[in-house]
């Protein structure tokens, strides 16, 4: 993947405080001509109270307000500044804005960052004049503030205005402008573009948006972010808070993020990274529009969830068939429902329903609202985290909704007092009307659209849950400055090195020729292993370097022999026996997530086998026995079909280990593999080690 | 998975031109009281113009019609009648129309197969009723036909008539009732509930809807199927006659497939064998119920594709990362632009813009007809399958879209004369208005309503043009009765079966002790390996009846005596040499799919791998190939990292025997795990063997 390192911008002076000013404005500034007057026009539809400002250096007037030729001439330092000049205006006007002490300021003109070397300097420049003065942009489309009445913001949209709401912070105009035409009922108290992101970054926006509790959710669309280390505070402050993230994240394929680098200053990095990072930090990633929007829609209604264990109900066995398929796809579980649920649901629907869960409580109590109520109220009993009313309205236009409302009213009397999440779950995503949806939303139930999303959603619910519960126990990720070009270790070294922090390894002995193996093969005991030795040599198998199974002296010799042309150094060791599995344990630093480890299948197919799992360093003992259990090769581990299980406690031991080197050593990559895993109580030993970081003076001589 | 047997229904004098006379009735008789009369009202609002006449032993009018008393009293034989009569008196209603000579009946009454076994025994007695008479249902809500307007459907639907469209059949009335509800633009000729389908099964009504050319797809959501041999011959007929089955199949879960088969008669099949069913029917199967509409939509417009290579245009680069991350997430390729295209595109969008595929034309043409047209133009040449604009309509209440009507238009007149497949793609499924779907199908252009599906219709289609492109080749799976319980034979016994049909296996000798096995061994040449042999030792290896590399005498004697518990014969095997992979070959009889074949990454970890690819017999060497090379360790095979290929040929020639043996020998089971493929030329041995078949005259003695 081509990645273009870009500076990071934002490590700034930017407080969530200040931002406020400027996303809840009083006094707007606005610099330009059309995108101005646009911006005058769209604030004042949203109902917009505060004063207009319009500032232009020739014009009198911009629509029915006068104009001020600087910012010297305001009456007084606005909260906001929309700025929508010529690229080589933007600068002074920020310098200006900054010293006359405004609150801030949106920066819609382009050629910056974006625009190759002139424009990244005119970015240095803006970031200079802004100061500790936030500005969000450049590049970006603007600002909407549905709570207050604001919008920075020179085009159409189509949201209104709230009491409450979610979030959006996006780095796309394009999809900001697209989401505020959402027809799925979701109050959007916020949209931010962040553009560039020059001054003031996606963390001090999400900051900022943790200090209005109106803001009920928080989705990000991102592309890539400059600093994860202050991404990560601030999704901790979130989690912290109760408030959930959803991320939309692109460029997962390798095309996608190429076009992200080729479209904004961000960085793309490695996806499963991301991934990594996401999980971390309780952040609910989702790879489709619609469903960061349902998602973001349940968190708006229920916050995150206990867990993911639900009752469906619906009038029809082909609905409930296709609920537990897509419960089963996207990871919710349908668990059997108790005894006495079991039984009132039975005396409600009679002998002729099947009572199960998903239920089909059949069309027999099509219309009666107590029934129904009383069929409602049993699932609410049932102890699961989340209840779903499969319901699609009918054509509004040619049916009559009378039945179908009842269902909903019963559904609503059944779940007072209840406290269990509640939606309902539309199979076709157009199948819940505007004005059911709001009224669901009223109650406190979540109108979801689509049972695909709906379930996504709870999972995703689940996932924050559980990330906010254990809270406490998080741990940012330690992205540190990356390094300098690291040199490469011999295996004998590396393993040295290991072993010096309590990583087994083999017993083993420095040679360089026949005579010296087969001594060192007579001092450890057969059967040994003999390999060449050498800091260049990375695909030793494949070059024929390493011989395994010697049980002779004739053996070590012929092996030594094999093995001239691979250089002057061999190392002779101990055969490993009786291992359980092979695993692989690989850590590599990245520029922008610092250390991260991966654990997977071993040995010499581990790129076929693609059975891994990743974490960002440093991560407590529980995330490491979580990403070993969630192995394809765990219940080898675990004792397969009668065979012994493996030294689970030394595995984590010599990963913890190993976390620990690469910490204080300042790797760059290392390799363990494999990783030989004894039977239970026998350890677990690096068997093959590639070692590449910091050059030191520790360097160990062989 | 629990699976009951019920009898299959379907295999019957039934015959397409029947089924017309039924589906598009001149004269409809109904028999019942509020349900006939609201069939009476919906045929009335749909357009119907033919006669009415209802049925009633009591009543003298429904709706604004005379009743008549019975079918004799009727003025001619109908072309269909609608039965919602108490289920005693379904049975003689149908004799009576039979023998009148009706052109069929839609059967709404429940209680029959789905209701126990004095159901089961009514709906024989339907079926014996029916003789060659069409009757869909029992237990179903009805047919709509939209293109010429009839509605024997008792309740509220949202269709509307059109010229041409596709069909729906399905096994749930509520889904049925829905799917017509739908706000998507997609033009529905036939909703067809088949219901417990007791005398007119699925395959025959695909076969009548082949016969209208105004049939442009056919989905199905589909429960399980009773007859799938009847099945593959309907959907091998739609595929030769270019019309695109899409199938939504529930039951993939276990607890969905469970819950399937709670509520229809019908079997619900393994899944992975559902899977291998329509992959070599060329049916498209989907998941979602919004996914299944718009792959309907897609090919309506378009029909099959010749692949999934796409083009795509968005004015926003966050858009360009997000399909293209949808893109790779679902299959389709976006490949790189030729060299004139980016030349031409070049010159439009000017320097500032980058040009690629996904393309972010950006916002500098926004508004200029000639502009977009030229870079629409542009890509339409680009050679590939499909080509993409990502478009999303502002809020309509709100916002002026004359650019964006400007875009369309310009897309639409690019797109004339180049032939290649085109759709609009909005990134919120609500993102296109009604009124330009519409204009858009006009044009030949599929409005596709989310990336998700549009990518996955793509997908679908490539799938269904290569499968019409090959449909000479195609070959119907063939499903044999089921066979009586089989028995186990040895693994001797069993690898001289195989032996016989070609497939190599180690050179071996029986034997009933220590000299035995050691004289076996010298004239077998070491190493050997020495197994216990016995017809009832599935899990030799856990058990301890296999000792692999035996070399010497003592080793084999010792070998034996351990196997003293494990029976009194021995099987001892030259070892086979340098395997490069081992590989499971293993068939099973499926009650309802016949032979299926899977092949997968072999050895004691087959469980843990789920590496395996499944497809059923008769297969062509074609498809098995295609198999092998899916698996993950297809590079093992290949020839991975400098390591030596497999002998691929032999490993196919081994399978096709191995698949022959399985259909002449009435195999019940077979495994054969592992089958160690040897270097290129060196063949493929088939090492151990599990084998449960019919018992037969030829069983080997040893």
């Amino acid at each position: 993947m081509l990645v273009t390192r870009i500076e990071a911008d934002v490590e700034s002076t930017q407080s969530p405080s200040k931002l406020r000013r400027l996303l809840a404005p009083r006094t707007i500034a606005t610099f330009g001509g059309a995108a101005a007057a646009e911006v005058i026009r769209q604030s004042r539809d949203i109902g917009y109270l505060g004063e207009i400002w319009p500032v232009h250096p020739r014009r009198n007037q911009i629509e029915d307000l006068g104009c001020y030729s600087s910012v010297a001439e305001l009456p007084d330092a606005p909260d906001a500044a929309f700025i929508a000049v010529p690229k080589e205006s933007v600068v002074p006007v920020v310098a200006e804005l900054n010293s006359r002490g405004a609150g801030g300021a949106v920066c819609y003109t382009a050629g910056f960052a974006e625009h190759g070397e002139d424009g990244a300097r005119l970015q240095r420049e803006l970031r200079a004049a802004a100061g500790d003065m936030p500005v969000i942009g450049p590049n970006c489309i603007g600002v909407l503030n549905y709570l207050d009445g604001a919008a920075l913001w020179p085009d159409q949209h189509g949201g209104n205005r709230v009491d409450r709401g979610v979030a959006i912070l996006t780095q796309s105009g394009n999809i900001a402008q697209n989401l505020t035409m959402q027809r799925r009922s979701l109050p959007i108290a916020h949209v931010i573009t962040a553009g560039n992101a020059a001054v003031t970054g996606i963390p001090e926006l999400i900051e900022a948006l943790l200090a209005d509790p109106r803001v009920t959710a928080i989705g990000l669309h991102l592309e890539g972010i400059a600093d994860v280390g202050a991404f990560a505070s601030a999704a901790l402050a979130a989690i912290r808070q109760g408030v959930p993230i959803v991320a939309l994240k692109t460029g997962s394929s390798e095309l996608g993020a190429r076009t992200s680098l080729g479209h904004t200053s961000s960085l793309a990095g490695s996806d499963v990274l991301w991934d990594a990072l996401f999980a971390r930090l309780g952040i609910a990633r989702v790879h489709e529009v619609s469903t960061f929007l349902e998602t973001l829609k349940f968190l708006h209604v229920h916050g995150g969830l206990t867990g993911s264990r639900i009752t469906t109900a619906s009038c029809s066995g082909g609905e409930a068939a296709l609920i537990a398929d897509v419960a089963e796809r996207y990871g919710a579980e349908l668990p059997e429902l108790p005894e006495p649920v079991t039984e009132r649901l039975t005396e409600v629907l009679g002998p002729r329903v099947h009572v199960a869960n998903p239920l089909d409580y059949h069309t027999f109590i099509w219309g009666d609202l107590d029934a129904q109520r009383a069929c409602f109220a049993a699932l609410f009993d049932a102890g699961v985290d989340a209840q779903l009313l499969i319901l699609d309205f009918p054509d509004q236009a040619r049916c009559d909704p009378a039945n179908w409302e009842k269902t909903l009213t019963a559904f609503q009397q059944a779940r007072e007092g209840a406290g269990m999440a509640a939606c309902v779950v539309s199979s076709l995503p157009e199948g819940i009307p505007d004005q059911v949806r709001e009224w669901l939303i009223t109650e406190g139930i979540a109108p979801m659209q689509g049972m695909a999303d709906a379930i996504r959603a709870i999972t995703s619910a689940a996932l924050i849950g559980k990330a906010q519960r254990g809270a406490a126990e998080l741990r940012a990720p330690d992205p540190r400055p990356e390094l300098a070009e690291g040199c490469s270790f011999d295996e004998r070294a590396a393993k040295v090195a290991l072993a010096e922090y309590g990583v087994p390894v083999p017993a083993g002995l420095v040679v360089r020729d026949r005579e010296q193996a087969v001594h060192a093969a007579e001092e450890l005991g057969y059967p040994v292993v003999a390999k060449a030795l050498s800091a260049d040599l990375a695909h030793k198998s494949e070059a024929g370097g390493v011989h395994i199974g010697l049980s002779s002296a004739d053996a070590v010799r012929a092996a030594v022999t094999s093995m001239s042309g691979l250089g002057q150094r061999f190392l002779v060791e101990r055969m490993v026996p009786d291992a359980v599995a092979e695993l692989i344990v690989g850590v590599h630093r990245d520029p922008q997530f610092g250390l991260a480890l991966t654990v997977g299948s071993g040995g010499v197919l581990v790129e076929l086998l693609r059975d891994t799992a990743t974490v960002l360093l440093p991560a407590t003992r529980a995330e490491l026995h979580a990403a070993l259990t969630s192995l394809r090769c765990w219940p080898m581990l675990a004792g397969y079909r009668g065979r012994p299980a493996g030294d689970v406690a030394a595995v984590l031991d010599a990963i913890e280990a190993i976390a620990e080197y690469a910490r204080t050593a300042d790797v760059i990559e290392l390799d363990v593999n494999p990783l030989l895993v004894r039977p239970e109580g026998s350890g677990a030993i690096a068997v093959d080690v590639l070692l590449n970081k910091a050059p030191d003076e520790t360097r160990v001589a062989s």
